[in-house]
């Protein structure tokens, strides 16, 4: 029998019905209809969903283990995603927890093509958290944004970000905003000698998004943010393989919060289809994401995985300097810290404040009260 | 100032939190950082969310209508879902519930082509409900599916979509399966007199889309199915600019159920896009909406909206024969009815059984008993 994606959801449901309903999912996510009609014995036995494990979680919901059939995604990142949660995301009972893919999909989607190594060699920080920042906000003209991103840059950031509003707006279109952006980040890092990376926010469909990394490659630039939940993932998946000497960070926008567990969507499936970089929500800022479902991300994000690089966590969301070390603390130094608005909030002291933000992350030592 | 699109939330919040948490959204879906440091007029008075309205509906949750600029989304599809809920999309205690749209919008999307009015055209059914059937289960190979939309086509129906799981696999490329379906269909359709639409389901990237559609034009099809959360908005749109000809059902895979509410996204913003046909999940079938919400979904899909034209709103998702009086007596007849599982169900006797679907619909007369 060919291999099977083990996927794993929440259900509630009482203990009578569970069994019905574990077989429901298994039908809704393969055959979609009635299985007692079918009589071809290769849908029985090769596409036909099929309930692996079942278990009590004690609280009014179980554990639905559900194998679908490999063969059915076509190998394609959109219909990946459509199997193993498409018409299920409709049911209000049940919660998309994780999948465990076999390993022709690594070899399929080929995951981040650079990942933690890579991010740490661009700009030269073997060992040590990454740092990052955003630029914002929208409304901003080209030389406002410019202006902005080679005071941040002065202060040594590793890599600044489009926020991920920057799209295509007539108050800044992509092919002003970019170019004029990329160069003051580069005039900045030749001050300071520090390989200052700027990351447009690619946006639009696959035809726009080409142009754009075109233009961003013409620019010097070598890594790009990209939102797969508004690009779609087969534009995402696409945009990676053709672009290989491109680093890719993703954005959760539209991501949701409670029909699919960030650690899976954000931590292991965004770094299948090539995503380098994650970013997420943290604990404690303005989203409402718990501590451990946080660690679970960047778990999922480091986790040894033959053939698919590292992914790096970036938690993000309302995070102050002030958190640095208990950030650091809680993720260890496979991280990039992600610090946008507050640091913006500084305003003529940015490039200060943005070297204080720098020199946290370099001179961290673990466990130093904060 | 510049034109507002009126997005309306519901939060769930307590008395004294919710002016800041209104606040809050206005902020997360505009500009993304503390208002105070702020200092561009322009951004201040065009791009910064603002909050118009507040109502407490008295069941501790409260409906906040926020006021975000028409400018911040490009004009563009998935930018315009990035705005109106990207991040607040991660948020638990927040639905989105709808959103009025400035004229522009219209005018810029383009709604459907040929909407309610051009699929009873296609069809010679200019009054009645439109049927509407699907090609399952996956794992078939294109013989074997070909054989089935024969059978279906023979009982008469108005439209046989492809199942939204039939993509590009192994064991039914679309190259494959798309031109044995059309053919059976057309020969099908040449003996009962019956100008029955066989509609193959899009998948993967915009590349992958055009060679498709390409083929299904060649083919003598006129009619597609796509899955918008699937390929990306802005890939969907592009499908729908590209292809005028082209009549576009979209179906609801990836739809989620608890954060959009459906009457917007599968009634409202599917059509502006330029959905022609908007399949959902009706009540009372596998999935859990209420009958109240599938009645707002078909409300929004063909409610008045200067330049936009109806979208035939397509209640499915376990439908039965026994069912065909109580929903067109519930959703009128300008509706398309999808029964899709328990009609293959029937195995041989699959052709008499369309035919008796096909005839409950023709003959319906409201209010009868069924």
């Amino acid at each position: 029998m060919s291999s099977r994606i083990e996927v794993l959801y929440r259900v509630r449901s009482d203990a009578k019905s569970i069994a019905a309903r574990a077989k429901g999912i298994a039908v809704e996510q393969s055959v979609e209809m009635p299985v007692e009609p079918i009589d071809d014995p290769y849908v029985l036995r090769e596409t036909l969903g099929r309930v692996d494990d079942i278990k009590d979680m004690g609280d009014g919901t179980f554990e639905v283990r559900i194998g679908l059939a490999s063969i059915t995604t076509g190998m394609a990142a959109g219909q990946t995603l459509n199997m193993i949660f498409g018409n299920t995301s409709m049911q209000d009972d049940t919660v998309l927890v994780d999948a465990v893919f076999p390993p022709e999909f690594a070899e399929a989607f080929g995951g981040p093509r650079h990942g933690l190594d890579g991010l740490r060699a661009r700009v030269n920080a073997p060992r040590r958290a990454l740092t990052c920042s955003a630029l914002k906000p929208q409304g901003s003209t080209p030389a406002a944004l410019a202006k902005l991103a080679g005071q941040i840059a002065a202060g040594g950031i590793d890599y600044l970000k489009d926020d991920h509003g920057l799209a295509d707006q007539t108050y800044s279109p992509f092919a002003e905003r970019v170019p004029a952006c990329a160069e003051a980040v580069a005039k900045a890092a030749a001050r300071t000698g520090l390989p200052t990376r700027y990351l447009p926010s690619l946006c639009g469909n696959l035809d726009s998004m080409r142009r754009q990394i075109a233009l961003a490659r013409s620019c010097g630039l070598d890594t790009v943010l990209i939102a797969p939940l508004i690009a779609g993932v087969d534009t995402f998946q696409t945009m990676v393989k053709e672009n290989p000497d491109f680093a890719f960070m993703t954005h959760p926008t539209m991501a949701g919060a409670s029909r699919i567990m960030p650690s899976f969507l954000l931590g292991k499936f965004v770094r299948l289809l090539g995503s380098d970089a994650t970013v997420f929500a943290n604990y404690g800022g303005r989203f409402g994401y718990t501590p451990e479902e946080c660690k679970r991300v960047s778990g999922f994000a480091l986790q040894d995985w033959s053939g698919v690089k590292p992914c790096v966590p970036v938690p993000a969301g309302g995070m102050v300097l002030e958190r640095v070390q208990e950030m650091l603390d809680f993720f260890g130094p496979d991280v990039m810290l992600l610090i946008g608005g507050s640091l913006l909030s500084t305003r003529e002291r940015i490039t200060a404040e943005t070297a204080r933000y720098v020199d946290a992350v370099r001179n961290y030592r673990a466990g130093q009260p904060s």
